[in-house]
């Protein structure tokens, strides 16, 4: 039973539904639902596809994640970024607007599901952890960036494709001429108005009385005033006829079940792509998870969350839908309106449905304008260029991660962006630990503690060398450690022993033990004994198995204290005199 | 000048360079040469290429690398894995036997060559550490195996070409009926000949009074005998009117010198393979070289033999060669013949220019087989399975890395090997780090020395968790170590502070001062305050720069002894009482 809530929360939750939670839903979801319709409408569109298909990936996959995710709070559905690589990754395999380029977005869903749900019952959350901050910072920005320019040919009326800003920017400056006005007016005006409500309504309206909860609510649905607004000055001044474009016929009524054919020839294609979008989308959904569960005082399971969001895109690809996530700005709204727990989201598909049987007729006289501008205006909050600023002032290789996940997604696109960024952080992480700090330390006077001789006033004795190796010992950085020790002893002939400090060691890998076996011999060749300190118990448990200690001329001590006063002890013995040449 | 010096190691040892020298380096350069001319019309065999291109490669490469390379003892020239490499990348792009096969041998020589120039120049030879033993050891394990079971083929008298050991098996199991007894027997022979005189010969010359170096001499000229006696007898039976296939005519006289066209169409299918032979090439050598250096307590210095290295294959690529690296077997005979300077393998180069010169028309009746027997006696040295029993008891990461270096590589070939073995160890790598050891630490009665609770007796409090992570902390592995800390504080509630001690923590990236940033405002909710203890001093120049030490609600301290000594007084002051909640 235990196991079966873990992979079923609603179990949990369900038990303890009543009649005030359901009061909460209720409200969200109807709220969510009227901020959601512009929405889907708009990120369908982003990704190339029909508007209906935003509307079916924002029912099933809400009612799926209910049933399996750990989040009361997260709503999923069609978000930007991902809309965006669906359009990079379907528009490789299949002409735009093309039935092919449909079902490869279904396919693309489907694969993504199985993947994210695989991965979940792996138990392989912990992969999404080699996304670093930085990597997705410089991404979302980037990506953000994109999506703006390419639906600012919407708005002039012009054709503005293209994977990256290169392209985008061609295309906008070739077409310069061919801009059109009317559109020009449809698509300004909305973004005014809709950058006006972003920024000016809400203290209008608190100055006006409305209390806080309601006027923040009123701030959400400003694209649903632009869409009824536009949508109406369309069909009273008829703006088709004009050359408007407008989003036309969407079929009315619910969609068909239906599974994808497995046998589809793209999927191979689109393998790389379902993973990039998998590991995406699951990183931006666990964050705005974390995020919202933290401020209730709330959990979220990221395993879990791999399976649910893995049910939400196989649901969304049995229904006609493409790939969805968690998004921050529907998942935040659905938070402040109330939602109590993940019926929300499953009343919000139930209003999502119902727009589809009844209202869709209605959106035949939709600008896509209008659209881009909603677009625009949402995708502008996720640009950020500060975070160069601060990785810039934390370190170099943080700014370095940012800098080229930026460019290489603005340069080239989503994928090969996010990629880069991922295996240039990883790379800049393996450089940084192939060359590890090394400091030579004192003791501190009148404790036990040893510290580096350039930063502290400590005591040392020339002929210990005590050396602080500030990073595990593997095969990267065998080599280097190795030269580095070699290089230490040059200026100091008077040197004895040689005592490794290993506090930082976590793992000695079998191509740093031949290394610190060469350097036994090598140090016993000039007479010098080679001892190590505070050596930690699983690198003590692995190094008993071997020769090496029974080869050490030294002596593996618990302390670098311990072994300093072995040592000198040793030594004054043999000289038969008292401890003379200390230095401060 | 010392820059210089740097560049052309030359300009030092050439000033020091006397008739002693001479002797020595002239004898080693006789018996190198002798033992040189079999092995290189081996290697271009196994390459696919035609028998002179093995002592084309053998002449102005030695040169090159006298001028520039820093090992006094290396010879270089055709090695068994790096020809093994050339002909399955050349293989990719032309037909074997070809012209364009040949030209594409002496590209990749070029594109090499450049490759490790450009490394040299920019430093960078710190690349091959990537590579560690288990890989390379795997590696030339499995290289061997393909390589003498390739061989196999010829001494057989059927063909045997493929890439790895299942396409190889096949062929040979397919043509199983056609083998050729007459090839049979003069491969057969050679092979327990030449097995002889490994393991029978020197015993017997030693017994009979000879002096170990010219017994160790004599005996690495067995396949001078081999290759002698076969020609014999194929000469005086007219083995090639029964069908044993014989090396044939090779052209007298040196290499026309002449630049391979740099517009050659393969160049971009050939610059991944250009590359793996360039790091294992260099990888082999400066191994070699290491080895070789120790013995004499010299020195090589690895950015300057990647120039060495480099002028080298592009001596060999326009002296119609292909690729060339430091070799084991040739270095370790030119080191025991007595080498003195660089000089050796430049008369080396000469006896190799005479042989080419006057003595090819001879090579026309060598049988294949016994090219193919001497290279089988040659690799199975390489091959060295213990490697595997090593790191299984060592540890289960280079175990892994070993056995998925040497099953790839056997499967699929020795590109995707190698590629796959260094992919997995720095994903092993990074999945350790992802996950680090976190131990819960207590004092070492008497000592000011703080250690794991579960491994030593140690003095706790129960109001303090002090807690040892034993790893950088950055992206992969902050949000692990995040949830570990609040799992720990599950079981005890009555914990008042945290004191995390950072000896291990060589690092703290921005994603992982995040979750600090995170941990701190946490604890603060639940009225626990976080210290930290031991911090490094380049961690500390890090931190110091931001916001996270003025949000800390606790403080840092120089030593964990500090620490707990600081919290103690402050928290027994606050309770007015004397310390009595010890427990051992």
């Amino acid at each position: 039973m235990h196991e079966l809530k873990r992979y079923l929360p609603l179990l949990d939750w369900g038990r303890r539904y009543n009649s005030e939670s359901f009061a909460s839903d209720g409200l969200a979801a109807v709220i969510v639902t009227v901020m959601l319709i512009p929405q889907s409408l708009a990120y369908a569109m982003l990704a190339g596809l029909p508007a209906e298909m935003g509307l079916y990936a924002s029912m099933l996959p809400l009612i799926a994640y209910g049933l399996f995710g750990t989040s009361t709070t997260l709503s999923v559905g069609p978000v930007a970024v991902v809309s965006l690589m669906t359009a990079t990754a379907v528009s490789q395999v299949a002409e735009a607007g093309s039935l092919a380029y449909i079902d490869a977005a279904i396919l693309l869903a489907l694969m993504s599901g199985a993947m994210l749900l695989l991965f979940g019952l792996l138990r392989m959350g912990f992969l999404a952890s080699f996304l670093s901050h930085p990597v997705i910072a410089g991404f979302i920005t980037a990506s953000g960036v994109i999506i703006a320019v390419s639906q600012l040919g919407h708005v002039l009326g012009i054709r503005g494709r293209g994977e990256n800003l290169p392209q985008l920017a061609q295309q906008l400056w070739e077409q310069l001429t061919l801009v059109h006005l009317p559109t020009v007016l449809v698509g300004g005006c909305t973004l005014l108005f809709l950058f006006w409500v972003r920024s000016g309504l809400k203290p209008l309206l608190q100055k006006a009385g409305m209390p806080d909860y309601w006027a923040g609510m009123l701030t959400r649905t400003g694209p649903v005033f632009a869409v009824i607004g536009t949508s109406m000055v369309a069909w009273g001044f008829d703006l088709e006829a004009q050359g408007v474009a407008l989003v036309g016929h969407v079929p009315a009524g619910l969609p068909g079940l239906d599974l994808p054919m497995l046998s589809h020839p793209a999927w191979r294609e689109l393998a790389v792509s379902a993973l990039l979008i998998s590991i995406i989308g699951f990183v931006e959904s666990v964050s705005v998870g974390h995020t919202l569960a933290a401020r209730r005082r709330q959990r979220i399971v990221p395993d879990q969350e791999l399976i649910g969001l893995g049910a939400s895109n196989i649901a969304a690809a049995v229904s006609g839908g493409y790939p969805v996530t968690g998004g921050f700005a529907r998942s935040i709204v659905n938070f402040d309106a109330g939602a109590a727990t993940p019926a929300a989201g499953m009343l919000t598909a139930l209003g999502i449905g119902l727009t589809a049987v009844f209202f869709t007729p209605y959106l035949a006289y939709l600008p896509k304008a209008t659209l881009a501008a909603t677009i625009i205006v949402a995708v502008l909050s996720l640009v950020d260029f500060s975070i160069l600023r601060r990785t810039w002032d934390y370190g170099i290789s943080d700014f370095a991660a940012v800098a080229i996940t930026l460019f290489v997604t603005l340069a080239v696109g989503v994928e090969t962006g996010v990629a880069c960024g991922v295996l240039a952080s990883l790379a800049l992480h393996l450089y940084k630990t192939s060359r590890p700090h090394m400091a030579v330390v004192g003791e501190v006077p009148g404790t036990e503690h040893y510290r580096n001789v350039d930063r502290h006033e400590v005591i040392t004795r020339g002929d210990i060398l005590s050396l602080r190796i500030d990073e595990s010992l593997y095969f990267a950085n065998a080599s280097f450690v190795e030269s580095r020790i070699y290089a230490l002893l040059e200026p100091r002939p008077e040197v004895r022993h040689v005592i490794l400090m290993c506090t930082a060691v976590n793992e000695i890998d079998l191509s740093a033990l031949e290394a610190l076996e060469s350097i036994n011999r090598q140090l016993a060749e000039r007479d010098i004994v080679l001892h190590l300190s505070e050596v930690k118990g699983p690198v003590m448990d692995v190094l008993r198995h071997t020769h090496f200690l029974h080869d050490l001329t030294g002596k593996v001590f618990l302390s670098q204290h311990h072994a300093v006063q072995h040592v000198m002890a040793e030594e004054d013995a043999a000289r038969g005199d008292r401890p003379h040449d200390w230095v401060i």
